[in-house]
């Protein structure tokens, strides 16, 4: 951090004399069970929205609103989105920020070494331990303890934001995304005071490892099916029936047989066909990356990589699709020994999809797929396959304007050039910004791969956590150059 | 009934005469509710048990036990078998009677018309309807019936009896089969006042169809196996993971859909060449039965049947080996769309076994046969096959000694020969007996095939209940000749 610019380095000065309070204020966010999941705990959820919007209210941010998303299910409401504004400048860029206030369940009965909605300040190791911590509370803080270190300052931001705070992103943003096309609106929350939103900017997720901090340009989609065989009314007993009776079940594995192969290669015609080309700059990108397959295989707790080079590992899990088979519903799925022949059953699967798979001709290819296998099977039972649910893939160029400037900034506060990573999950929301703001969405990850966001004993790295600061007020820096 | 013997003229006259007492305690017998599968309903298990051996008290049986099995699990005591003794003549014939008082769960909210341990009456139809009514107890009474006709016209029974009645048939038959071991030791309860067991008599089945009766020679065995396929060492998100790890439901439903297509076909080399040949004399016994597709199509309440046409149905039913797949453990079974990877999976298969599969090498075969499938897979997870749980097939000539007698006490009280059946399912129990005593084995159906035994309004028709009586007394009758 030898060149940091005249503008910045009172502000980095500034984070690190605030490290104290700013802990504290981590502490005090995370003593919220503000558990989406949880109907029980609901209320914690209303809380902790109002506690984030006391502190926006502390920045002197306007048109402070908690949108109301309705009832999740008779008798429980769903949670605010907080929607904020701070700086309504013509000349300056607007930058919309997103992080969630909700987090995982939390027990100390799952194994935590401490109570995980206490703040536990592991001084020997640097580490602030909590449900929160590193997804998502820790990174939303990030963001307003380097505004707080401007106005501390009197320093203006070099960009207008627009926050946007939700409140069940664990529990699939309910309301989430209807809320943000609405605000898309010309008249809409987003566009009442510029018109047009430069940059989205995300900090909710990870670096790849633990030495290299990372930008995000890519995630996969989801495409998920289902395939159900359906033959007697009611289930039979094999004692009586079997031998004589099309078995639903012996169509079903049949046909899940056909979809992927022990190599994970996919069997449904015209599937990898669709998948884009590897360009070279693309390749470069995953050489650069320091990741080993131990490291792969640490994570899976085991030996079963498909795969001998990070590269490959790397490839199939950010920009190859990928088909997993989850289970089978309604056949016999208890202990012990059922000689039961199941009347229907349902098996589940689902593809990753990535640029440039169509989504709605995957879809065609698998049905027409299944169905031609079935009919190949020849038997008295009926058949139905179809899309149960999707997500679609999304991917950036991670070298447009937004992600130079998160580029520069990681490089300024890190002292190191980040890994630039895809990831082989969805998160659905980024799509809907980029989609209904018509501008690039960043991924700007905070936190490091062992943080254990969903697992027990989630830590962010003081480091990180004032690092964080940082790092998303540099990055509005370059932004504005 | 034309030519009733002279002996048996009275009895038949005397349980018409006793029908409405008949009646009357086979309402008491299943106001019990002894449901074995039931903890909470154990203490009716032993109350009805009580109430039964309080009628072979009145019926003047000897060396009456409740045996002690021990418990079923902690604080929870296995209900009695009661062995009981009527008459101990070393010049006549001895027969065990084996029957079960327990019952299969019921309560009226599963659609029953009437309380189902409440003894209904439909006069208009002729039908007993409640739960044991068929099975097994109107069948265990048809037996007291019979002997109490002969003690009120003070006349001796041609046969020496032991009874054999269990408690907990429904729930696997614990402890019975070590009982009847012990038992048939020299020093045993079997062997205690005769040297020789002639036959054993069990009426704990139904006719094929509900007008012609039946006598059941043959039942299949059950060998039942799972496939245990393991890789990461815990569940894992199909976004992080999927592409990159060899996922054990992949090679899973690979294994499974090996075993036997949607004909039938089991596809496990070797099995098919241990079935016995079927003989002229057995095609005969199948065309002489009247059965038809369009009744197999009405019990499955489908049009799923594999075969065309009775004889087909009926051998693949009863001596032919049959492959079911039962469904799969510890994958994703409930509804919805979750994208889990599961760690571990355990499918399970049952292979139905008949003349002269022999258990042993069956095991051998498919174990070796999903290995070799798993290997061609060349799957990083790790795989075990194994058997969990067997049940020998049984067989016997249904032309000896025993069938032949009842099959003229079927003619003689039916007026019809009866149907020669076998059944798909297996009551471990029967081999034992066979076993154990050295002794042939009939099965004697009192019901009819549509008495609804493990169904909602279980019946047993009046006619049913009262020849039943008449039948077991001519079969006895018959054997002593
Ligand atoms: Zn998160
Ligand atoms: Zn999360
Ligand atoms: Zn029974
Ligand atoms: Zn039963």
């Amino acid at each position: 951090m030898s060149s940091v610019p005249e503008q910045l380095k009172p502000i980095f000065d500034q984070l690190d004399k605030n490290t104290d309070s700013n802990i504290a204020k981590l502490a005090k966010a995370i003593s919220f069970k503000a558990v989406s999941a949880d109907e029980s705990l609901r209320q914690e959820c209303f809380k902790k929205a109002d506690y984030i919007q006391s502190l926006l209210e502390e920045l002197n941010c306007t048109d402070i609103q908690q949108f109301d998303l309705g009832e999740e299910k008779p008798g429980l409401p769903l949670p605010p989105v907080i929607l904020a504004r701070l700086g309504t400048s013509p000349t300056k860029k607007t930058v919309v920020v997103y992080a969630h206030m909700d987090v995982q369940p939390a027990s100390i009965e799952d194994g935590w070494d401490t109570e995980p909605f206490v703040l536990h300040h592991d001084k020997e190791k640097g580490l602030l331990i909590g449900r929160g911590a590193t997804d998502d509370t820790g990174p939303l803080l990030a963001w307003l303890n380097m505004i707080e270190a401007h106005q501390q300052l009197n320093k203006e931001l070099p960009v207008n934001l627009i926050f946007c705070f939700e409140t069940m992103e664990e529990s699939g943003s309910i309301g989430l995304e209807n809320l943000i096309k609405e605000q898309s609106q010309v008249s809409g929350y987003f566009y009442k005071t510029c018109s047009k939103i430069d940059a989205v900017a995300i900090s909710d997720n990870y670096w790849l490892g633990t030495t290299t901090p990372a930008l995000t340009y890519g995630l996969r989609g989801c495409n998920y099916y289902q395939i159900k065989v359906s033959g007697p009314k009611a289930d039979l007993h094999s004692g009586v029936f079997g031998g004589c009776i099309a078995e639903p079940m012996v169509d079903l594995v049949q046909l899940l047989s056909t979809l992927v192969n022990s190599q994970g290669e996919i069997l449904i015609p015209g599937v990898k066909e669709m998948v884009a080309p590897v360009t070279e700059e693309e390749k470069n990108i995953y050489k650069s990356i320091k990741y080993s397959i131990e490291e792969f295989n640490e994570s899976s707790n085991s030996n079963t990589c498909l795969f001998d080079n990070k590269e490959d590992v790397l490839m199939h899990r950010w920009r190859m699709p990928s088909l997993s088979v989850h289970g089978i519903e309604n056949a016999f799925s208890g202990p012990g020994a059922k000689t039961v022949i199941p009347a229907t059953c349902t098996g589940k699967f689902s593809i990753r999809t990535v640029p440039h798979i169509d989504s709605a001709k995957l879809d065609a290819l698998v049905i027409d797929h299944v169905n031609k296998e079935f009919a190949k099977l020849n038997s008295k039972n009926t058949m139905v396959c179809e899309l149960i649910h999707d997500g679609a893939y999304w991917y950036s160029d991670p070298y447009n304007e937004s992600f130079t400037a998160a580029s520069k900034a990681t490089e300024l506060v890190w002292g190191q050039k980040p890994d630039l990573t895809r990831e082989g999950g969805s998160i659905p929301i980024t799509l809907t910004f980029e989609e209904q703001l018509k501008s690039s969405v960043v991924l700007i990850p905070c936190g490091r791969g062992n943080d254990g966001a969903h697992s027990i004993n989630e830590k962010i790295d003081l480091e990180n956590y004032v690092n964080g600061g940082k790092l998303l007020g540099s990055y509005l820096y370059y932004l504005a150059e």
